[in-house]
């Protein structure tokens, strides 16, 4: 078995994959693959519903939201959220926390007056900075809840009173939220919630339409919540292996139940860096993320060593971003206790063997 | 068996079905599934760069063109297109052939001057007008090669002085086209290439970057061409699905050879629906397409008894889109001959008993 740390696309409950799979070959006594057939036809409008329908189960979404799957990644809802909210003359707020807000930033700038109230970047992005201060005419304030290259988090969500904006991607489902808290939510399916090529919207209905913008069709949500989420022919497989997961986190007892796990399994590793010399964490410890443990070598010479001794363990993807180097460890709520607990045994083993 | 006549998602070849069903369990001896494995993995690297080979192999795509796997569907590509090509203050000329082509238009006259050259909404979209005049100074001709709605399409495609750009989504890879006339063709991949959830561009390089706009980085093809078709998380499965079925259509002797069978199959439908009085073809004769067959019933008392004849034999997805009515048998690449012999026979039958 490979313990699969992988930043995304990553790790899948095998129970997810043995399903997905399955409904390539048939699907529901169909006599058709899942994906050969008209996503206008009741097998698959009850996949699409059955998805939404568990996404506001498990984030408990009230009433005033709706729920989307829709495509292009959060590169694409980067553009999308400040063409929804960002009015004509009006002015948008970013938290920069690295690379993800960054981008959503520069995306938000091509519609109007952004300004960055908070960044991280002196410091290279080790801390997450909770002070800043908001204009009180700003149109939205827009953060990242999770960095996935520096692994940084939000420990306590902001809350705000003008509209709240947030790229959930790496850390959705992950952990129970205030949904109402928020304007707009959006997440890449491709860690918490399924395989690569969908990306979640949930979105405060009554918010929209106020920009003054003529917005394109596939950009506008108000488009495809009229719609059903099925403006044009949705990304079928990726929105089925999501309601796999969606079901599979359900049955394993949802949020708060995959919360305490995944508090064990950073406890587990964190301990592990912060008690074993050869390893030194990367963020600052009060920024720390549950879902990407970013770590180093305290000695540089021993890296051969270490990453032969990971590889051996059958261990995949903990090496770190290009952009920061190191090591991540990427722990999504698919990702086993075992799978860490077999991570931190090569690193006690690399202390004893080290002395 | 199944006869699956879907208008899209559609019929994938079993042998497709079969790897991609397999790849999600265990891909290529790695211990792990397709996608739950890094896109910028080896594995995966590998396929995207295979992809896009091999639409460059089947279509001789010149070296002054690239090819990129995409989001968002045509629906999206229709925005992007006009984006990358209309320069401020320019104008686009667009010819409107039912709705797709109305969709494309609405999106880009949020961009500028637009200009409908020609338009078959007097008729009913049964004509594909073919007369036109271009202005000298448009940007670029849009049109849409085949309309799945009303059954037309053109048969010989048109060539012009200025880009000519191209909504190929319902044709590509059914017939042997001349890449170099185009200066882009967009194609979503649920009919003839593989699984909903991607978009494949075909663009010709130097034509880019020349409209004076500052593009979002999604929409932007000069982005996605510098990161060789990665700018994000690109749609795994989807694009892993589309490349195998590009392999099928290699291994069955490349366009020209799916060309013939295509000829033959449409050949087989229409002769029955001009041949038997009990039926009658949607659109005219000579813009009749070859991917999406349109026709009704004569006397519409046969319908019930129609109705269930094909549904006993086993025939799915022939019931026409709801702005048309009748019915509309598509003959995608993948669909066999059997299957149209299938319809045929019925159609024959029809005949029998209604005497």
């Amino acid at each position: 078995m490979v313990h699969n740390f992988s930043a995304g696309p990553c790790i899948l409950p095998q129970e997810v994959l043995d399903q997905a799979s399955k409904s390539v070959k048939e699907f529901g006594g169909t006599g058709l693959s899942l994906i050969e057939m008209s996503h206008r036809s009741k097998p698959f409008v009850q996949v699409m519903d059955k998805a939404r329908a568990l996404v506001k189960e498990l984030l408990n979404v009230p009433e005033t939201h709706e729920v989307l799957f829709l495509q292009g990644g959060a590169s694409l809802g980067f553009y999308t959220a400040a063409f929804n909210f960002l009015t004509e003359n009006g002015k948008g707020s970013y938290h920069d926390s690295g690379t993800w807000s960054s981008k959503a930033i520069k995306e938000a700038k091509l519609l109007g007056d952004i300004e960055v109230v908070a960044s991280g970047k002196e410091s290279g992005y080790k801390d997450l900075i909770t002070e800043y201060k908001l204009a009180t005419d700003t149109d939205y304030f827009h953060f990242t809840s999770n960095n996935t290259i520096y692994g940084t988090q939000w420990k306590e969500l902001p809350t705000t009173d003008c509209p709240l904006i947030c790229d959930m991607s790496s850390d959705i489902f992950s952990r129970e939220i205030n949904v109402s808290d928020f304007a707009l939510i959006y997440a890449g399916a491709q860690k918490n919630m399924g395989p690569a090529g969908t990306v979640l919207y949930i979105v405060e209905k009554d918010l929209l339409g106020k920009t003054g913008r003529k917005i394109p069709s596939y950009l506008d949500l108000e488009v495809h919540i009229d719609k059903d989420s099925m403006f044009n022919t949705p990304p079928v497989f990726a929105i089925y292996t999501s309601m796999l997961m969606l079901e599979w986190l359900k049955n394993l007892g949802g949020v708060k139940a995959i919360e305490e796990i995944n508090n064990q399994k950073a406890e587990l590793l964190y301990n592990e860096i912060d008690s074993n010399p050869l390893f030194e964490g990367y963020a600052t410890k009060n920024s720390r993320s549950k879902m990407n443990v970013t770590f180093n070598l305290t000695d540089a010479s021993l890296e051969e060593k270490f990453n032969k001794m990971w590889t051996d363990a059958n261990i995949s993807g903990i090496k770190g971003h290009r952009s920061v180097g190191g090591y991540r460890a990427s722990i999504y709520n698919a990702l086993p206790l075992s799978s860490v607990q077999a991570l931190v045994n090569v690193m006690k083993e690399l202390a004893t063997v080290a002395v």
